[in-house]
């Protein structure tokens, strides 16, 4: 379907260019300020004239159907759905993940089925009655605790992101680019909000002795996914999780409860977590040296690295999606960084040569997704579109060939570089490196 | 299962009393100073000793489920659903609505599955493809918009509650107070992060005359739900929602497309929407004079009453929930106003006499579901809880008895009265009136 007049000269003129490429200011879009010359002068060319219908619609003419207890989406809407990867199917058919399709998203909040899926060994068949968290080792009182007694301690809620440390691992390690969508370039990334307990209030119960310096949190699950974290990060910041987005946990997400680390590489924010053991050092289980150790360009590993990088990724245009004609364009992503707040998004239409300010969509919170906005006339010419983001400790998401630099050709974590869209006159979004 | 020390000595003797009934600091509970005389003297009296245990779950020694497209909550949770409610089964069974289950949800964004439905004439079964909005009526420029042409506007994302304005429909009419859990009693209410178009932008495309003082929105579905909005609220913060928690709208929402008035009683957020009709007066609608207004103490009635009062409800403990023995809780709910922030909820565990103030959980966003917080020691002997809002305007929630003096005794639209749960020794939760 497109528009009767698809004549832009109306808004071209009256918005604001504020980078190369067509880029426009979001600001004079939506502060009231397009009335150039009267009323005749406001469209942005993409609605038809109305015309009068005649007839009801089917659906109009009978009855609908009745309330039920648990809601799904539409059925017209059903390939929004988690883009499964396998690597290693026939072997290792457990040793799966699934990722959020970013590229049919248009909030910060990942809905609860959609949030990514990473499996070690599959997703236990778990009896939460019998599952237990155990807080032991170099502690005063070595403690046990049940979900249903867990359910009368303190809580706290708070809106993170969580990101696999190997999220956007195709554009690291591909020489040429997938033509695939979000869902799996970029889609082991979703954003939920947590409920949980302060880990700090249950290990103040068990009494953590001076000497107890790192925590080795171990999951119930058949691989026994086994990660060593810092004690200041536990009191800290980090959580019991019970609830994702109001509801208990779900079953890929861990339940009954999972850690989380907020800014944290995922795989740290151990799922169906049963012990939590307070050692003087980390255990270098073969989960932190043997998998997310990432190899540098000299040779040397780079392990416990343990905060996500700044990074972006626009979603709307982006690959698999297609552009339906010249026109007025809104440029929509998504921004995060494991340090803290997004500071600023720039954006470019023209591969790089210039850059504008995109909108940030309040409240921006602490390592949580936070979306951004940007008006955009497509003149229907090719256009490279890139996003850079920038978070509250200054640093900046880097080029692909920069972040390459720093390892070995054969690592794919932690990449945190620039996607680049780039924009055919056909209309097709293709993924590029730059 | 119970705590094998129940001893409470040594939180009651480290954490300030803020008022009767054993309410608790949370200050001092979070801020780490629990710990009196060194790490002995932590414990909130719940968890149990650890023990070694043997054997493997069985679950940790087979693989598990791979990854699935859209995930589901696990199955031992089956029985957090939506509460349905068919007032007139036989004779309109279409007529139905089901609640939130509040009473299981631990913070302040419900998943899309848990969303509370109103049906006037059942869910549509609506082909979204041919499905439209026309802008028209006192418009220079009448308009059509189809689902795809609005996915390239600029869109707003917000966190707003919706509120049916029928909720809490049991406390308001029935002489003895139902003992039901809070998806039957408040359950029509609801919190999410809408995406969307703000209806400004569309109204502006098609050009507003001066003499354009109401709009006149209308649902695609078999009612043709209808009512009458002001030009000011349409063209101020009203938003064409597309997306609920990051995805399409569900069907229960109004799937492909639905109105999203900030504050305002549910129904006036007409969803299936496929007719915003400019007006120079309110049409009267059956909805809106039949329906949704409400009939004063004097024998006047009170039409276009839009924004819901300022209300709050204890969802932990409250009806259905038990009390597993004396000791330390969290007392936890939910805050709301259509007339933007909530300011601050005070409780009270001693039905009244004394009042504290709880934590409030950040971000506190305008017209969106605010959770508070409060630790508290029950003792055992019969306590009686309430919660008392306050919002950014001044406005106070009103008592039952306050709220039903306003209206003639048939009422139950607009009922934001405080809700009161007794306490009894054997741990259970009463609704009871005050």
């Amino acid at each position: 379907m497109t528009s009767a007049s698809n004549d832009l000269r109306t808004f071209d003129s009256a918005l604001e260019r504020v980078a190369g490429g067509g880029l426009l200011s979001r600001r004079r879009l939506l502060g009231g300020s397009l009335l150039i010359g009267g009323a005749a002068a406001t469209t942005l060319g993409i609605a038809r004239q109305a015309q009068a219908t005649a007839a009801s619609a089917p659906w109009t003419v009978v009855a609908g159907e009745p309330v039920r207890g648990y809601g799904m989406p539409a059925a017209q809407e059903a390939q929004v759905k988690r883009a499964p990867i396998q690597p290693y199917k026939d072997l290792a058919p457990q040793f799966s993940f699934s990722g959020t399709p970013h590229q049919h998203l248009r909030g910060t909040i990942t809905p609860n089925g959609l949030h990514f899926e990473v499996y070690h060994g599959g997703r236990p068949k778990l009896d939460p009655d019998q599952h237990s968290l155990m807080i032991h080792g170099l502690v005063e009182r070595p403690l046990k605790f049940d979900r249903v007694s867990l359910e009368r301690y303190p809580m706290v809620t708070q809106i993170h992101f969580l990101e696999c440390s190997g999220n956007s691992f195709f554009n690291a390690i591909m020489d040429k680019p997938m033509q695939v969508g979000c869902d799996m370039l970029h889609g082991l990334l979703s954003n939920a909000e947590w409920t949980g307990i302060p880990l700090s209030v249950l290990m103040d119960e068990a009494g953590v002795k001076p000497v107890g310096k790192w925590v080795i949190a171990i999951g119930n699950d058949a691989p026994s996914v086994a990660r060593s974290i810092p004690i200041e990060k536990i009191m800290g910041d980090g959580i019991l999780a019970l609830y994702q987005n109001g509801e208990h946990i779900r079953p890929e997400q861990g339940y009954p409860m999972r850690l989380l680390l907020p800014g944290y590489e995922g795989n740290m924010n151990i799922k169906w977590v049963t012990s939590l053991w307070v050692t003087d050092a980390p255990v270098h289980s073969k989960h932190e040296s043997g998998e997310y150790t990432e190899l540098l360009a000299d040779g040397r590993t780079a392990e416990f690295t343990f905060a996500m990088g700044v990074k972006s990724v626009i979603t709307h245009p982006s690959a698999t999606l297609t552009m339906s004609g010249p026109g007025y364009y809104e440029i929509s992503g998504v921004a995060w960084s494991g340090a803290g707040l997004v500071r600023k998004v720039e954006l470019s239409a023209d591969g790089g040569q210039s850059w504008a300010e995109a909108e940030l969509v309040a409240p921006v919170l602490p390592r949580a997704l936070t979306r951004f906005r940007m008006p955009w006339h497509w003149n229907g010419a090719p256009a490279q579109l890139l996003s850079r983001a920038a978070d509250e400790t200054g640093a900046v998401q880097p080029t692909r060939t920069a972040w390459k630099k720093k390892y070995d050709p054969s690592n794919f974590l932690h990449n945190n570089s620039i996607q680049a869209w780039q924009i055919t006159p056909q209309g097709s979004v293709e993924n590029v490196y730059t």
